[in-house]
């Protein structure tokens, strides 16, 4: 019998209709100039230290003596040692709790199988559509969180067994605060959830009353997975690294558990991806991932300026690289989508991607190029202040 | 509710109990020249074209307009063309049905996401641990299949959803032949199973009465998914790259159903891998694979003389390089380890790891070094010679 939670993915709110709908507008206007602010990837390159470091590992390849096959199921001590000591500094977080990953796409619905099929999955709506998406592949049951003003999920009276909480937030570009996040580690405490907590647009934070790290908040050890990539900061998008911290007080018998599941569904990651990963913590590569980061954000506040002088209603762009914008006109976000396609050669997200909640918005990426933001800043206020 | 299904992964049968052993051994004698014959891993390392493949792919990375973020969830163009033309010449197998994986233990037991959570699933015993405890973790139910007097599967009368057939075989080192695999696909269709077919071996195969593909035989193409890696041919076992088919006649429901599944679950195998595998095919790389795996099944013909003249029963080394190994003296496959361990300093694997049938057998591996394999043959000679 096949899995019938596959059928509720929707094929008419999805990537692939986008996608469709993106390569039938060129195919007819070929020589449309099309600027994307669609795309979830970054537009800088892997930066040179980087990707010296993972020449140097395919060189370690061809040796016998440095050769490297089957590595450490979590990951290379090296890249663990320097994620533990660079990212939670203070902390209190050891090595042995960092295990990495080969991206968090995979890795944030792999958690469920630590739970029956029965497991109740609470996601926000808006929301990333993996959690949502993948905890259908996984055959599980997913309930969808009443949010707030901002778009942030309201703590609820019911009990779930796992709950995604994304921050700073793919799609709405904002961040939850220390004290929303501690109400959720109360709620995840006082129910044995288990809170996944997606941090992978940590380095864009800008919020002050945000933490850099679910570990900063009292009682987050005993309820909750912090993850990670190095897709958008280290540009690894296409070569696979991540992590996410499992604390030893989630208990020994989930880790034990989760330790039997990995060895038997996981291989580590890439030695490749890891080593460049590694590298991402050299001086000389954190200074290139600032200053790319930089460039993001300030893409993001030219958007968001240009949107809002335009007169849309724009959330976000502050701590994520995007931007969740009310359509204009109360059209619904597909119709929406066409015409910033037709009229201004700009793609965007369709809102309904991300749940329900999004019919009458579209998601902006500012992880494109400073020029290519500058022209589609440039042909929005051209449109809107002719339309006046 | 903790999936009750991970309990049933046996501990006291796990390489993980091997690996602890083999280490306190080590500590408490730390002069013990120890040689295994234990490892499922290559021991050549990468060839010289698939890691200068590898190198470009990251020098591509860096520059912004060769840059490869987030890539085709079922792998680059060039390398599905080059698997199909190169592995699938004159099978009718396009590029569209190949798929690139990130490695064979993912992969595997991935497919039971396309199925409800009641599914059947059934392997052999001894089997590839995986297909079992891998089903576990995907919280399904595992059958073991009666096996023929060479460890084969024999066709069942009930029906199961899935079935899991390694050939060339891990752990046995045998392969099935044509007509049995026939009747294998016989059942398949009559019951809409699927057959999972694990083929990573096939470089190994020198029997001639086995396909080198399964889709050289009839009907395959409606019940079969093949699986292949590139870890233990071009070394890629720590790179991480591997491929599977999935035939158009397994229906467009299952395709359209996998695919969304797919988009939702994963992000494409590593870009730098890809290259890797891409190259493999280059003419200069295929003749080093092929002379690295001529020394391997020459180790297993070595190791496999030795241990016929020295009275074991062994089954395989002919078309995996494994050896399938009766104990000495009835021992059970934990002390006989221990044994090999402690008198000969050789690590080798309790056959109990692969299922209860394996209580009284032990795996041997060829894939070591020749140097390895011929100091262990002496041992085994040595003492065998001496104790008659």
């Amino acid at each position: 019998m096949l899995n019938r939670k596959l059928f509720k993915i929707e094929k008419e709110n999805s990537y692939t209709r986008q996608a469709a709908l993106i390569r039938e507008y060129k195919a007819s206007h070929p020589d449309a100039d099309i600027v994307s602010l669609g795309i979830g990837d970054v537009s800088f390159p892997v930066p040179a230290p980087v990707a010296e470091a993972m020449k140097k590992a395919c060189e370690d390849l061809t040796s016998m003596d440095s050769f490297c096959g089957y590595g450490a199921y979590f990951g290379i001590p090296s890249l663990r040692e320097a994620i533990a000591e660079n990212d939670y500094m203070g902390l209190g977080i050891s090595p042995d709790e960092i295990c990495v990953g080969d991206g968090t796409k995979t890795d944030c619905t792999a958690f469920l199988e630590l739970f029956e099929g029965d497991a109740k999955v609470l996601t926000g709506n808006p929301t990333y559509p993996v959690y949502r998406n993948g905890s259908y592949a996984m055959g599980r049951e997913v309930y969808e969180c009443a949010m707030d003003g901002e778009c942030k999920m309201t703590v609820p009276e019911e009990r779930y067994d796992v709950v995604y909480i994304c921050s700073p937030c793919n799609p709405v570009g904002n961040a939850y605060t220390r004290d929303e996040l501690s109400a959720w580690i109360e709620y995840a405490n006082k129910n044995a959830s288990l809170i996944i907590f997606d941090n992978v647009y940590k380095d864009f934070q800008q919020s002050t009353n945000a933490p850099k790290s679910i570990y900063e908040l009292e009682g987050s050890r005993s309820c909750c997975i912090e993850m990670r990539s190095f897709s958008k900061n280290a540009s690894l998008s296409g070569v696979r690294c991540s992590y996410y911290v499992f604390p030893k007080e989630l208990g020994e018998e989930m880790r034990s558990l989760w330790r039997e599941r990995t060895i038997n569904r996981f291989n580590g990651a890439s030695y490749v991806a890891q080593k460049g990963a590694e590298a991402s913590y050299l001086p000389e590569a954190r200074e290139i991932i600032k200053k790319n980061i930089s460039v993001y954000m300030e893409n993001a506040k030219l958007l968001r300026e240009t949107l809002l002088e335009a007169g849309f209603m724009v959330t976000g762009g502050t701590d994520a690289p995007y931007l969740w914008v009310q359509t204009p006109d109360r059209k619904e976000c597909w119709e929406a989508f066409g015409f910033f396609l037709e009229k201004l050669n700009i793609v965007t997200v369709p809102g309904a991607i991300f749940g329900s909640e999004g019919k009458y918005r579209l998601r902006i990426s500012a992880l494109g190029s400073r020029k290519d933001c500058l022209e589609a800043c440039g042909r929005i206020k051209g449109y809107y202040e002719k339309s006046r």
